[in-house]
This record gives structure tokens, sequence and C-alpha cells, in this order.
């Protein structure tokens, strides 16, 4: 099952000639999720083959342009498309009385699609989204105005059946389901036989965060712990962190540092600041903190595979 | 002195992965306009070095998002560059409202620099822009809202000096200015020397019209007759041209008709539906009515070469 993030925008508020402000797509099994829509997004998400009408939740992060301007252009093509499935929209509320306006000044008629807003606080962790296998929280931030980032995890998987065991006890195919739910197993005789037994333990459950955007803060590590990707902002170089603390922006260091407390297995770095014309300096000082650290670069597809998948019935 | 146009996008309203939605830089006599300005605009002008600096007049066909969505992420970055100089926007007068309460939305102080705001009709042609050696006008052009082309028209240039008859007759340095404009000399002997005497005809003045979205409609001949280049959207192909007008634009073939008519030096077609992976058909299809037809290609630079340059002084 894919779990992956793809980077549709890398550039802080100023674009730049080879740089879209943020916009990120998340593969979670199959279902696409939009993560910010900066300006141009639906232009990447042509780009890089990643099909407009498979996105049905844009998760938007905080209402700096930057952000949701490309959201305008996404709407109208949609409509033109004659979309009909729900459209999942996850923001601060105000993006609601924005989008409402917008429509009043730009279509005559009621979109041929829904739009089911989802109000998004940014002052606690809130689940936003569930499905069998999958959940979305968010992370509060903290920017100069309500931000939050997004946690996306897989729930824990099954466990495993052992495929020797299963047959040597007999177990029918109907017990399955339940014994790898964690249920031992009552054979024809009446004995039990214990869970471990039967079965070896899941895979580890996968997970992203997305923090942008964000001054330094480690109130997040709680959230971030043990993540297998982290895309976190990093804005600037240490160099001027006083003028990242006045934005609320993150430097390269920073992003280092918290991928570092959290134990998280990779970290992409990304929304930078128009200032430099490549992004070496920075991943190279995040490094310093961190070594698996990786630039964000628009059409770079990071894949979190699964880590360990035990033989399986 | 330049008289060009700069493709900054060329599809219709679904931007494809290889097409941006329209807009265009127009640089007449080194000042540069930037005519419609869809999503993705001030990414577009960065990636083919034209300077965002040096635009002071944005001219709006209409107001579908496709021709305007860009507006939002160039305001935005003119704030954060921290432009200083006026900023000349013309237009029809309910974008004024839409940038009002957009502004209200994403920002909590002015900008550094003032918009001055022109309201454009569309029902008949208007001069909006004069300066010492050019002039803008609208073409009211026939859409599904109001909607409006411009032409740019030099001024008649001066008259060119003979510079043997101006060393022969003796004319004083401050007497040429106003042979330029056409008045005899009267020499030392109060001789009068006619002007034809003393000078060569002009070059012709240069002009370009920008005519985009319209249906066909030869009400704009008048206005468009021998331009140098003539800009024409050519949405679809003359074999569904029934969608063409239900959707008041224009195939290729019409587009070519108009250029023919109008003896265009020479027609750029574009605003391709996306249904169009190639532009080659409908290049063709107008080529049949108008050989010296173009499709717009983004980062392509039409240059209107002054066609007669006497001898001068």
């Amino acid at each position: 099952m894919s779990f992956s993030l793809t980077i549709l925008g890398s550039s802080s508020a100023i674009p730049t000639s080879g740089r879209f402000p943020t916009a990120h797509a998340v593969n979670m099994h199959e279902r696409l999720f939009l993560v910010d829509c900066g300006e141009g997004a639906q232009i990447q998400l042509r780009k890089y083959k990643l099909s407009f009408g498979k996105i049905n939740h844009i998760l938007i992060s905080h209402l700096h342009g930057d952000h949701i301007f490309g959201l305008f252009g996404l709407l109208s093509s949609y409509r033109l498309l004659d979309r009909k499935t729900d459209l999942h929209i996850y923001a601060n509320p105000r993006l609601k009385t924005i989008l409402d306006e917008h429509h009043k000044h730009f279509y005559e008629t009621p979109f041929p699609f829904s739009i089911i807003f989802h109000p998004v606080g940014s002052k606690k962790k809130q689940m936003i989204y569930e499905d069998e296998t999958a959940e979305i929280f968010t992370i509060p931030l903290k920017h100069s105005i309500p931000s939050c980032g997004f946690l996306f995890r897989e729930k824990p998987p099954l466990l495993n059946l052992r495929k020797d065991m299963i047959e040597f006890h007999k177990v029918p195919v109907e017990e399955r389901v339940n014994i790898k739910k964690g249920a031992d197993f009552i054979n024809e005789k009446g004995e039990r036989i214990a869970n471990t037994i039967l079965t070896l333990p899941p895979r580890k459950p996968r997970s992203m965060a997305i923090c942008s955007d964000t001054k330094y803060t480690e109130s997040i590590l709680d959230q971030i712990s043990d993540v297998d990707l982290l895309y976190h902002e990093a804005t600037f170089l240490e160099n001027i962190r006083e003028i990242a603390e006045e934005r609320f922006h993150s430097t390269a260091k920073q992003a280092g540092m918290l991928a570092r407390k959290a134990n998280a297995g990779k970290l992409v770095i990304g929304h930078f600041s128009s200032r430099y014309t490549t992004a070496d300096p920075l991943v190279n000082e995040a490094r310093e903190e961190f070594p698996e650290t990786y630039s964000a670069e628009e059409g770079d597809c990071h894949r979190i595979e699964q880590t360990r998948q035990p033989e399986s019935s």
C-alpha cells in the first residue's frame, strides 16, 4: 500500500523561476491528499502526472497566500471538468468566507460538486480524517497567524498469521480474521492455542508529518516522535536566525534538530527563501544535525516503504 | 525602440502541463505592460527574465479566472519586495471590489505602493493610456461577460531630416525640431524652403492588437486594420465551431480570416483548449486563411521591427 509525499512547490512566499509556492501531494493507501495549494499547484499536478480527479481532500495549513492562491484555479478547473465527487477542504474557518465571496464574484451557479468544509483549529491536536486503515491529525504550529501541520498515520496493521502454525492447528478460514486481530484459537478438542503461537508481529505502522509554516517549537516533538518522514520548513539559514524568529519561520539547523530529537526516519526541508538560489547550503546545515536530510525538489516523490513484512498467510 | 509581445500563457481556462493560463508582456518603447494575469504569471515572468519591477501597468481583458487568478500572487510578491512605485490596473470596475475584499482577508496594512485603478468599459473603444510616443486603446469584444482587447499604437513618428539638404540650406539646430514636425524653413535671405525638400517620410507607426477572449466579430476590423501584429484567441478548431459560438470563443480559421481581412502583418493565435495536445492543427487551419500565422508558445518574443528607417540627421 502506497505511502508517499510528492513535492509540488518548495519556495517560500516569493516564488522563483525554479520553485513554485508550497503544495504537496500525499498518497496514503491510494488516496490522494493535497496539502496546501500555492499558486500553480494545478499546473504542477499535471506536470507530475498526479491525477486531479483523485484528490478528494485538501488540507490547508494556514491562510497565507503562498499556501492557498492556487485553490481558486483548481476549483475553477474542477468546475469546467464537471467534477461530481464531493471535495473535502480542511482549513481555518475563515477560508470558507473567502471561498464563498470568491464564488459570488466569479460564478453565477453552484459548482457541480459539493465542497464539504471542515473547520480546523490550530491550538490543539485534532483528528480530522479517519478511514479503515489510516488517520490524519493536525499538529499545532507557531506562526504569525493560526497554522497547523498534519500527521498522516497508518492504524496498527493486523497481526501476520504464521502459515505453518495455522495449518498445523487446522485453523478454519472464518477464524483467521479474529486471530489477526489478536484472539486466541480454541481447537476442536477445546484446547486454547495462544495467539502468540499463531502469529508474527505486524509491520510497524508508517507515519509522516508535514510542518509548515512555523518557528522552531519543541511542542510538536510529542506528535512527530518516530515519524518515518518529517517534512519541515527551513526558510532560512542559521546565520539569520533573528529574521527567521521575527517572521515566525525556522532555520535549516532547527529543522535538523527537530528531526534528530523526534528520531525521524528522514527529513525533507523546503519553503526556501528566494534569497537562496540553491538549497545546498540549507541541506548541508540541516545534515550537521540530522544526516538523513533532503531538499524538497519539485516532482520528487518520497516513498515510505513497509519496513518489516514478516511471512504471511 | 522596442515594440514586442512575449507570451507568458497560452492555454484556455484549464491549464495543461505545458501551457499556463493567459498572460502577455508587451514591451512598448522600454515600458513593460502586463496584459492579463492568469495563474502563474509571476512565475513565468521570472522564468523568461522579464523584470517584475518594470511593470507599472496591468491591463485586464475580462474577469474570468484564467485571466486574473495570477494577480493575487503578483500583488503579494510586490508587497514582500517592498515595491514603492504606483501600479496602474485597467479593468472592469468589479475588479476593484474583488481586490479590496481580497486585501481585507489577507493583509492587515495597506500595500507599500498605490494601486491606481482605471475602470474600463467594453462597449466602445476608449483611450486608456497615452505618453509622448504611444497610446493604448480598448477594443470592444464579444464574450460571455464584458471583455475587451487592447490596441497598442505608436504615435506618428517625426519626419526624418535629409542630412544633405539640412547642410546645404544651412538649417540651424534650433529650427530642426519644427522641420521634423512638418514646418517649412525660411533661410537668411527670406526664401521659403519647402518641408518636402528637407525631409523624408517617417517610418510607419507600429501597432499591435491583443484580442482575447471573444467570439468572431468583424466589428473589430476597423480598429485592427493594418496592425503589424494581431494576437487573437483561437480556442477551437472549425470542426467544432458550434461549441466555439456557444462559449463565445473563436476558431483558428476565424482568427485567420480576421487577420486577412484586417491586412495584419502577422497573426499569433493562442488560448488553446486543453483538448489539443499540440497547436499544429490550429496553426495549420489558420494558415489556410492567413499564412503568416504562428502559435503562442510560452517564452516566445514577437518583435515588431521598424519597417522603414530612412537616412536621418
